[in-house]
């Protein structure tokens, strides 16, 4: 299901078939892997398979799987309660030729399109979107989807707006700050930003520079940019529209000793930006444009510098930890680490609707795709018509794996906000901790995917699919940075990797795991005590196919990885130190977070399926 | 080696995976792999490695390969005698800051400037490169690289004078039609077209539908589009700036039979397109603007419609097939189909430029990203700096074999266009065959690596990396369509397969193997008849070090893929026919071919290697 099976001209194995096969299982599983093509591919060798009577056809294997499908039953199943308004943002764009982006359009001209288009979506079509970014996650993102589906740019836009700019006031800060800001931000009539990335920090959040001084003879907090590494850097709605920005820099508070200073570690505070009424950059604020990216133009991506910016106290965004008038430090959370884990763990909303994003652009691609491989014609039998290109087995390689993958990616990730949507109403630790791991493994996969996926749309639809109306480049230049942005995907794939080694520790010593991967206590059980599943159960056409038996074996697979790295990492702390350690065996470990989170997409995928057939 | 070693949700194997290892080999294939990890990879599971003491460490093999590298001497090296005319292109276009592409251009004005770059090259810097095109490829294709490099549709609209429109007049002409444009195309009088893409047909050329029709009264061809579908599509210089086009359309003569007509297949015939004063589109010919592409928008492509466009006899190119005053057809070659071929085969040119700019693009993209990434810091060690993204295993798995690669393909690319050369003077029938499969095979397989490696690169840099001045977007984009035109990298790859087969059933009539495959007699013979040398050979670090027995490694594979599609094809094509056959093996197919290609280039580049010792 890979998009990309490029072959290697080294003999370079693969992380993960490297850490698969041990050694006592050195017969069995090559008598079974033999055993598997020969029932699975297409291209197997011409040498007898061991049992050639039960060798499948790939035709027989279409045939039996016909389906009727009633598509209309099928669209209600898959686009559920939120059709409704995803079909008001396309029949408002509809509507308003004027508002539709252009093939050619400049950069500054994009912007300003871009602003329209949100404030029509928001002020003339009436959908509000910034209620359900706590009140109702799922309608939220479906609204999302549909608007990037008009153009990119006008959904990450909105997602700038309203989960990062509102996000940060409405989950960060306290009544005070919802009171004051809330309906303003709503009716975009204060554009934001959210200004965490510096220009030499963006995943080490930790080690971001800005400070925020507090002054306590005049009651305020003073932004400065230390150095030129610690200007806020790609900050969407800076350069032209933001009127404030919520800006993460280190909360710094007098102390009594020879120190003068304490550093608090990092908090977030609202800093306007710009005038409310001339909308001129405000004094000690230095805002540059970033200029030209490879896509999402129509966002004003900008950089902000503070010289001695004053700000009131009550500007800090102070549910995790408030600062009183004689500047004592108060907090629910004990240290540094739990405050910074809290924070940020408000702003995985973020990255739920990338995931979520992402699916919707992998949905527009591979349906295009498809669509143009069943007209398209060339070549054929001799004296006979030419046949679609859908027909060749190289052009099914391509896009019926990606086609399936589209839906198991779908079924996951709304799997994954209703998690979400769940956690914003429990705040159940463990939940917490659950999508955190999970919204940052299907968002570093599902973009993965969907960037590789792009490309090879694109090459499979030939010189008509370099056609800039044909929109693979748009998309895939648009969604590039969704492997980057919300967090780095191989940095993310290790957080997904961190929390399956804590889990793997607290088994051990008795704890509870976390909902996604209970399946791991049950297969660190049955499976490592037992022989790989693979090679020991049967090989009937019928076991081959039972979907338990599928997840068996990715399930195995995750747990066999997780074993081995613990093992690997305990061993190579003790020489190279944890960090060390940790980079020894990194492919390793993102190997472990692909695996499991290829675990919870087929699982996810197999219930869809079930729910289907009872649906019907 | 692979650019993108994504994981896959699916238990599919991949192709190669799947044809490799036999049956009675299993015990020891199992052995030998486990072996050969606990020697070469870093990420090997924690179970004892059978021999501990023979086990590699990867910072000792890093240790044991330091290498002091004379910079000066290395770069004179790769750079060869061709230094000069790049050095030349550079220097022009950094004393003209007018004409670089600036980030933000209008596709109208990108045309007109890259026209400009064009004509500054060839009239003001005084290169002239159309002589070269036969003279001297080598220097034809290094004045193109480097015009490519500063803007890549400079690089492709200079293709299309020289390569395409000139190319198809020298080569597919005589001396009259050399006499009468040689001049002209030179100095940029006469831009010109390539007209041979239809809107229905692209990789079938042989289904192309346009007419030339001889009228014997006039003693004129009459050029039709009979359809839509046969309008001339996605034509280079011809939405703007071309005068003429060489058109490829079916040749019709009459006939004193009841058909009227016979069909004497596809021919190439010079139209001129544009009035040469006023630049007015010639009566019945109509000319629509491809628009919008993903890149290469400095290159005008147009669709051509011909009604009844009247040229005289003359304009045939009519090397390989001509028509007398009185309408008879003549020709040195037999058929159709060797006449299409020989046509076809003066075109290889363009491939072997593609697949040589491809590796400019490659090396641009791999610098960028690899400087970058030794700049860069992020996370470190507890209290200590932080450090260079490029010491993460991840970086270094990501950038290091693209590096290495880069480095095969510049000698495997070097290797094709002194093949190319020596055909070129030589025309020898054997050379004829091998520089087309061997073009074809390395056009394919270096455009699909560098495509996926641009977008590794770019992700690789993180969100910098998204920054439009950094041109990972213009070169993915531009490069992009490098996997499509001059021959779909899907539809290559099956010619290379085909010709390796033509060469596996002459080997059983005793016949002679082509100059790239000699090899392939070799390895049927020793191989095949003998144990896997994967298997069968020592184990030792020197031993698994020496090229020899790594190139053996890749030419067993070849050898057993092309052994095993043969017998296949033979047994599918009695139930299935040729064509269905062909399908029902068409990934292993791709797989033999890209196995082929690789073990092409793992042998230019030992052979490189030895070269720059002894250079040294």
């Amino acid at each position: 299901m890979s998009p990309s099976p490029s072959p290697s001209p080294s003999p370079s194995p693969s992380p993960s078939s490297s850490v698969e096969a041990p050694g006592h299982e050195a017969q069995p599983t090559a008598r079974r892997l033999r055993r598997l093509r020969s029932h699975l591919t297409p291209t197997a060798p011409p040498s007898p398979p061991p049992g050639g009577a039960d060798r499948l056809e790939m035709l027989a294997c279409a045939r039996a799987a016909k389906l009727e499908v009633d598509t209309a039953r099928l669209c209600e199943f898959m686009r559920g309660r939120h059709r409704g308004v995803q079909e008001q943002v396309f029949a408002y764009f509809n509507s308003r030729p004027d508002l539709q982006t252009p093939v050619e359009i400049s950069k500054d001209e994009h912007r300003e399109l871009c602003m329209r288009q949100l404030l029509g979506l928001v002020r003339e079509a009436g959908i509000r979107p910034f209620r359900y970014v706590s009140e109702d996650p799922e309608k939220y993102f479906a609204i999302m989807e549909a608007a990037g589906s008009v153009d990119m740019s006008l959904g990450i836009k909105m997602g700038v707006q309203y989960s990062l700019w509102g996000g940060s006031v409405i989950n960060l800060g306290t009544k005070r700050h919802r009171d004051k800001y809330f309906d303003q931000i709503d009716s975009m009539e204060y554009p934001g930003c959210f200004a965490m990335t510096e220009l030499h920090h963006g995943s080490n959040v930790q080690g971001l520079q800005t400070t925020a001084t507090f002054d306590l003879i005049t009651d305020q907090f003073v932004i400065d940019t230390p150095n030129d590494g610690a200007i806020k850097w790609w900050i969407g709605n800076a350069a032209v529209h933001g009127k404030f920005a919520t800006v993460f820099a280190k909360l710094m508070l007098p102390t009594h000793d020879a120190r003068g200073l304490a550093d608090m570690g990092v908090h977030a505070f609202i800093v306007p930006i710009r005038d409310m009424e001339t909308h001129k950059t405000l004094p000690g604020i230095e805002i540059h444009d970033c200029g030209h990216k490879i896509g999402l133009n129509g966002v004003d991506n900008g950089a902000l510098r503070f010289r001695s910016v004053r700000i009131p106290r009550e500007n800090l965004l102070n549910r995790f930890g408030d600062v009183s008038r004689d500047g004592k430090y108060m907090s629910s959370l004990p240290t540094i680490n739990k405050r910074f884990a809290a924070t940020l763990g408000e702003l995985v909303g973020g990255r739920v609707g990338l995931a979520y994003s992402s699916v919707g652009v992998l949905k527009i691609a591979v349906t295009i795709a498809t669509r143009y491989s069943l007209l398209r014609q060339q070549f054929g039998p001799p004296k006979k018509p030419e046949v679609s290109i859908l027909d060749y087995q190289s052009q099914q390689h391509k896009l019926m794996p990606m086609l399936a993958s589209t839906y198991a990616f779908h079924f996951a990730t709304l799997y994954l906000v209703e998690k979400y949507s769940e956690m914003k109403k429990s705040h159940d630790d463990q939940l917490v901790g659950d999508v955190h791991a999970l919204s940052a493994g299907l968002k570093a996969y599902v973009t993965s995917y969907t960037a590789k996926s792009l490309s090879i749309c694109r090459e499979a639809c030939g010189g008509h699919g370099y056609a800039a109306v044909n929109r693979f480049g748009s998309l895939r230049n648009d969604h590039d940075i969704f492997q980057t942005f919300e967090g780095d995907n191989t940095v993310l794939l290790q957080q997904v990797a961190g929390d399956l080694l804590k889990q793997y520790k607290e088994k051990f010593r008795g704890g509870t795991l976390a909902v996604t991967w209970n399946y791991l206590r049950e297969s660190m059980n049955t499976y490592l005590s037992q022989p790989n599943p693979v090679i020991a159960r049967w090989e009937s056409e019928e076991h081959l196919r039972d979907p338990k038996f599928q997840l068996d074996a990715f399930r195995y697979r995750t747990s066999r990885l997780l074993q081995s790295v613990a093992a690997r990492l305990q061993k190579h702390t003790k020489t190279l130190g944890s960090f060390g350690a940790w980079n020894r065996c990194l492919n390793h470990l993102l190997t472990l977070a692909e695996s499991h989170i290829e675990s919870v997409i087929l699982a996810k995928f197999i219930e869809a399926v079930e729910r289907y057939f009872h649906f019907l």
